[in-house]
């Protein structure tokens, strides 16, 4: 990291004034507190040395991060837009959920996530609106990652409408169209109906919109469908699956896709669209062993 | 810096995400903000990664801040007290005013300056309704770093009152209370009269009051004059007159304190309280000249 100055005297000025942070902070009580406030000063302070930061620029920081606390309501959190636009979500979900051998890799769980969407039966539409679409038939299982197949297993599935919107954003949508709930069948398995996803922009008409503008990036989310997928025994598993074909696949706004989570739907004789999905869930450990010995 | 990790792999995922935020932010067409962005992304994921952070406190760290945006109002902005707390505002001031070899030392300007406090004539009291403390007398001379004396230099000066309060916090004071300005004479001094500065708190009843407690610190100010010295032909001086022996000046609440700053009041024979204050501005270069070379 360059740091520009004019010499050695003024280098020790700053670093002066960072130990003096971090000293203060040692006397936090909250072992954890005082290690994550120590790594941000430690951060924090780097990054005004690393750019060299005029107090200009300081000053119109804190006035974009005013407007984002400004902007935040009830229905839109222009902090997690932030986080989610700086690939900071995507890294925090990385970190909590780290990729286990085997098992269906997790993403990050978006803001439109809704608790209580209802049950449906087995090869149910999650249409209850018709708002247009190409119609897709999703089935698939549920199985652990030591190879068990898991029925009773809960697929909480949730997705924009063609419009681009989620039910909670849109007064056209009633509540609950293009979420529910299924159960896998003895066999581990599932099925249900619903409309191919389209990309959609997030939110863009507040700090964070400018902040995509003026780093020359589009707000556009890839297509997706949200899945939770949760079984006795598992951890639960946060997922997406992303439309392979979508144009923001490469480039999607919140840095959101992984590879693995790609899938190409399949196109049926009557022009439908298909697609078979296999979710893999780690059985929680009831007692800590390592099968394979360390891995590394 | 350590990381906590099954295994390389996982390392791979956290550093290929990072690489793709910064490889977006690439095309930013400013080429300020690209440089101050893609900074900003290496040590705010590089701090994620370091404390391995949850996603429920990613989520507090959301809600913080959003609480701090609340807070804000045209009277007081949280956010350059949360700056404040964390060394980053005297850090910015560092970097933006960094130390010239001869002149006084500068330090942050507070929220608390008022543009158009009245010019006063040497000699005058800047105490405009008496609420009690020490009477203090401060003279002084204003120079240019290469000797001159600065007749007609403005010394605009402002402090709290004994309670603790600037005359804009509070009702008690009428408008400019313990505010002014004086010219300096022929001989490049001036003088004025006020009350000993007194120690006293930062706003602490919002989310950085709690942020300072939760970290074992406490919310005072070490007792403080404010300074600005404006010459023509100079770079104008922000600085601060702190009393030495007051009880915070090694713990002040947002590190503004320099060594160089610090003052012993004399003691006259009536009681009362002198000090003399030299200021010493570097001149404007009007041409771009190292009358001593290289400096190293």
């Amino acid at each position: 990291m360059s740091v520009r100055f004019d010499g050695g005297g003024t280098m020790s000025a700053h670093d002066e004034l960072t130990r003096t942070v971090l000293e203060r902070l040692e006397h936090t009580p909250d072992g954890r507190l005082r290690e994550v406030m120590l790594s941000l000063v430690r951060h924090l302070h780097a990054f005004a040395v690393d750019v060299d930061l005029r107090e200009e620029e300081w000053l119109a920081g804190v006035r974009f991060l005013t407007e984002v606390g400004r902007t935040c309501t009830p229905n839109r959190q222009e902090f997690i837009l932030l986080s989610d636009t700086l690939g900071l979500s995507s890294l925090v979900n990385d970190l909590d959920h780290p990729a286990v051998d085997g098992a269906s890799e997790s993403t990050i769980l978006g803001p439109f996530y809704v608790p209580d969407a209802p049950f449906r039966d087995d090869g149910a539409s999650i249409v209850t609106v018709d708002l247009g679409g190409e119609p897709l038939l999703v089935t698939g299982e549920v199985t652990s990652t030591d190879g068990r197949t898991l029925a009773g297993a809960v697929v909480d599935v949730w997705q924009t409408a063609p419009n681009g919107r989620y039910d909670v954003q849109d007064t056209d949508q009633p509540e609950h169209n293009l979420r529910g709930r299924f159960r896998t069948d003895g066999k581990g398995r599932f099925s249900l109906r619903t409309v191919r996803p389209v990309s959609y922009p997030i939110p863009d008409d507040g700090p964070v919109g400018r902040l995509l503008r003026a780093t020359g990036r589009h707000p556009w989310r890839a297509a997706h469908i949200h899945v939770i997928v949760s079984a006795p025994g598992h951890r639960p598993l946060t997922t997406t699956i992303f439309d392979a074909e979508d144009r923001y696949v490469a480039s999607d706004a919140v840095f959101g896709v992984k590879t693995s989570r790609l899938r190409v739907f399949d196109r049926a004789a009557d022009g439908s669209l298909r697609l078979d999905e296999h979710f893999r869930l780690p059985p929680v450990p009831s007692s800590v062993q390592s099968p394979q010995g360390a891995s590394t």
